[in-house]
């Protein structure tokens, strides 16, 4: 298993997880952006946005609503936040492994890259 | 009707629009960051992230699934590119109809904001 994030989801590499399901993992970036930089991902192996099928979109309909969960445990709700997912060389995706940031804690740049 | 984006989907204000179906619409974004700059929304008036509720699951599922195949239209999907979502004041929304924001064309900064 080369995939630093299956690594992670099946145990071999330590994370910070702040919450798991079934299907979904969160765990916070080791460098992190902002105060609140948590991401979070599916547990299966999807590469990146590009690899989602059909199949894919109660999965991601659910993440995305994981991540407004976190961000209310986080308590960031109220001043505010960003989910933001990276795809390929020109988005600057470093792990092959679908992942979405949630950022936040910090007034964020409007700069979205 | 005040919000702009609704507005937009009622044919008020002109955009100009690269997809819609019964449920979604995306344009281009006015004030573009990148040469592919467009913007994902519900046509339904859901303010952010942190009004999403479980029934807007599917919704956004489908919402991810845009993105790719927007992505694959625009001829951006080998070279990558990024989807954001801003939230309140430390995310940066401007407008309180939540829109994802789909960008590439050009080597994005690792910072997302």
């Amino acid at each position: 298993m080369e995939c630093i994030f299956c690594r992670i989801v099946a145990g071999e590499i330590p994370a910070d997880v702040v919450y798991q399901d079934k299907e979904l993992l969160a765990f916070r970036d080791s460098h992190p952006q902002a105060p609140t930089h948590i991401l979070i991902i599916p547990k299966s192996h999807i590469a990146s946005v590009t690899d989602l099928t059909g199949n894919h979109q109660a999965l991601m309909g659910r993440l995305m609503l994981l991540a407004r969960e976190l961000a209310q445990k986080e308590g960031i709700s109220a001043s505010g936040y960003r989910l933001s997912v990276s795809t390929g060389t020109d988005g600057g995706q470093l792990v092959p492994h679908i992942h979405f940031h949630l950022l936040g804690g910090r007034k964020l740049d409007d700069m979205l890259g």
